[in-house]
This record gives C-alpha cells, sequence and structure tokens, in this order.
C-alpha cells in the first residue's frame, strides 16, 4: 500500500483553491503584446481581462490602475482587494503577487492575473466560511486542521503546532483571521505542490538536492518591509 | 568526487557563527532551578549569566528584566538588544527567540540564551564589517554572495536571486542592512545545518519525508505580526 501524507490527483476530496495554470516558476505565454505599446491599447475589447471576468473584478482593478499602465503594482494589489475582500498584510499581498506574478514583470500584475487571483481568493473565502463552523470570524486550530485536511493537506500534528504558533501570537486561542488564512493555505499548498513535484509516485518521499530544496523554499520565507 | 554545494565539516573555511550548543530542537539540560523559586535567586551569584560574560551584556538583559523574572519576551529582547547593536526588526527578533530559545519557555529566553545570542550577534556583527567593502553600511548582492560564500554555503544563484529580492525593496541596489542580513544569514545557515543533518554523507542531495519536510522548512517562514 502506498503511504500518502497527502492525497493523489486522483483523491476524491475537493481540491485547494488552484492557482493560475503553467503557475509558479514555469513561463506563461505573454499575454501581453502591447505591453511595450500604447497604453490605451491594453484596455481595448476586453481590458485584458479575460471574457467573462465579473464586472466589480474589472472596476476594482481600474480603479486603482490610474496611470492606465495595465499593471499594478503591491501598494495598488493591496488597494483593489479591499473593494471585495479586505485591506490585506502587505506580507499576505506580496505572497499573492509572487504566486501570481506575471512571468516578465515580478513587480506588478496585469488584468489576467488579477482576474486569476480575485477568484482564487473567493475559493479560499467559501472554504474559510464552510470551516468557521462556530462563526467566530475567525479559523481557530482545530478547524484549521479540518480545513487544511478537506484540502488534502494532512499536515503533521508537530508541524501543525508550529504553523499555529506562528498566528496565535502567543495567545494559544486567537486563532487566523481571513488574512492569516489565506497566507498559511498557500503556504501548506505551496510547499506541498512543490514538493509533490518531486514525488511522483506519492510514495511521501523525495530526494531533493541541496539545490532544488533552498529554491523549492525560500520563495516561501520572509519578504521585506 | 563527492559534490558539495557547501562545505562538510572538514572545510577549512570560516564557518558561520553557531548556535547554542544542542540548538534547535534537541531539548536543553534545565538550567533554572529557581524557574519557579524566588526571583532574587535568579539575579544571585553569577545571575544565570555563564561565567565570563561582560558586565554590558548583564546590564542590557537586566535593565529590560524589570520584574526580575530571569526572563524577557521579545518586546524585552528587542529593546536590551538596542542597547548594543540596534533596534532589529520584531520579526527578525523573533526569528532569535526561535533559535535560541529556551525549550520550556518559547516566548520568554534567561540569562544563558541571552548571552550566548548577544555573542553570535558579534559574530555576524563582524562578518558583516568585513564584507561591506565598500563601507557603504549595506551588504549588497555581491558582498552578501561573498559573505555567504566565505561562511561555507554556495547558495545557487537562481535562490541567491530570490534571497536578494526579498530585502531589496524592488530596486535592486540598496543592499541589506546589519538587520536584515542577520535574518538572511540566519536562515541561510539554519536551512542548510538542516538539510546536512539529513545529507550526512555530504552528497548534496537528500531524502526527505513530506513531514520531514515540512518539519525543517515551516519554523522559518513568516511569523505573525
Ligand atoms: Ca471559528
Ligand atoms: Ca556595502
Amino acid at each position: 500500500m502506498v503511504f500518502s501524507r497527502y492525497n493523489s490527483s486522483h483523491s476524491t476530496a475537493p481540491s485547494a483553491p488552484e492557482l493560475p495554470p503553467e503557475s509558479y516558476h514555469q513561463p506563461q505565454q505573454q499575454q501581453y503584446q502591447s505591453y511595450y505599446g500604447q497604453p490605451s491599447s491594453i484596455y481595448g475589447q476586453s481590458g485584458g481581462f479575460p471574457a467573462g471576468t465579473q464586472p466589480d473584478v474589472v472596476r476594482a482593478f481600474q480603479m486603482v490602475d490610474r496611470d492606465r499602465s495595465g499593471f499594478i503594482d503591491e501598494h495598488e494589489l493591496q488597494q483593489a482587494l479591499s473593494s471585495g475582500y479586505q485591506r490585506f498584510n502587505l506580507r499576505t499581498i506580496r505572497l499573492l503577487m509572487f504566486l501570481f506574478k506575471n512571468p516578465y514583470d515580478s513587480l506588478r500584475i496585469g488584468p489576467a492575473e488579477f482576474a486569476s487571483l480575485w477568484s482564487c481568493l473567493g475559493h479560499w473565502r467559501a472554504i474559510f466560511e464552510r470551516f468557521d463552523r462556530d462563526r467566530s470570524g475567525k479559523i481557530d486550530s482545530m478547524e484549521l486542521r479540518d480545513a487544511l485536511y478537506s484540502l488534502g493537506y494532512a499536515v503533521p500534528p508537530s508541524v501543525f503546532q508550529v504553523l499555529i504558533s506562528k498566528y496565535d501570537n502567543g495567545t494559544g486561542k486567537a486563532g487566523l483571521d481571513f488574512d492569516s488564512f489565506v497566507e498559511c493555505g498557500m503556504i501548506v499548498k505551496g510547499l506541498t505542490d512543490k514538493f509533490k513535484e518531486k514525488d511522483k509516485e506519492y510514495r511521501g518521499s523525495a530526494t531533493l538536492s541541496y539545490d532544488s530544496f533552498l529554491c523549492m523554499v525560500i520563495p516561501f520565507l520572509v519578504s521585506y518591509d
């Protein structure tokens, strides 16, 4: 029997919100021929957004993209998301920028990435609400364990303890607000996905070179203030 | 020939500042019989400090330990270190607390840990000054690469790029102040040491279970604000 701490792709468990296709370090196909062209061409037709993007998503983006360059930076992203979600910590914003970035410009994101990020946050929001069973507005330790487990991430108890202690501010009971929940979920998902790439047969272990180990981990580490 | 991206223990390169013996997750021998005793007994004799501790280190600790409990929390540590070094970012403080913590109380540190931490920072300060070749007060990308390399950490270029981008605030040239340098150095050292534990023959690769992978990595990730 195959030992597996995380679900294989054939799992029937609900899956974690997906990152954009070809996520992380795979270069995406260039979507902005007009990147170096006229700024106005960015907002022609669908405005650079995928067909079917909700008008409020387009509005949230355009409201902060004041120079109409078709790209927004981290502070603008923070502001744009606050219209639909909340004011995220800049640290969470940076993690989101890293995970959803345009491969040609790691400091800004465009309409396609923004739409994809917005929809991903919607999925996390639904998970948050489903697992906040006592409606406290926070995800406590048990709720987090169940949420991650339902997504297919069986985080070992010792790790879980450390993870929780990162967010509970030493009180042992505060729980995670949506901001921290997104950050925490994205980190667990991101690290697990990276590990699974190296563990193609889902044996629960992988051989890593020192270089690939650092490559997998460093991007999730602290970012500048 | 053995492939090695990091030095083996037989390396002749200068070594990175050492963490306390039995560092990380190994429980240390209990040093404070008087933890639950009279507060005054903490400062009897050597005051809980190792023999030979410099008076200014003892003073820095006692100045912030106002209730004379013999332990200081993260905010007190931040204040205590500022007398000898600088006001570190709370994030760096938390990483230091994690690395030097008393195994019986992860939220406070005592005199022995404090003395050990203070001396470790002294080593990092010397490295900082040695590699800040242009005396800019910042460690730039080249200086950082040389500093880490001299310590035996041959961080691959792709990782190095990500590491630098975490601290340069998008400018690509600002460089790391001492605070960021300590954080960055401690992370590279911490992750490398963890990896080496799993790569006993110094082959440059290791087989990790998913659980041990997460255990190695999560403690270095983001901490609460
Ligand atoms: Ca709750
Ligand atoms: Ca310099």
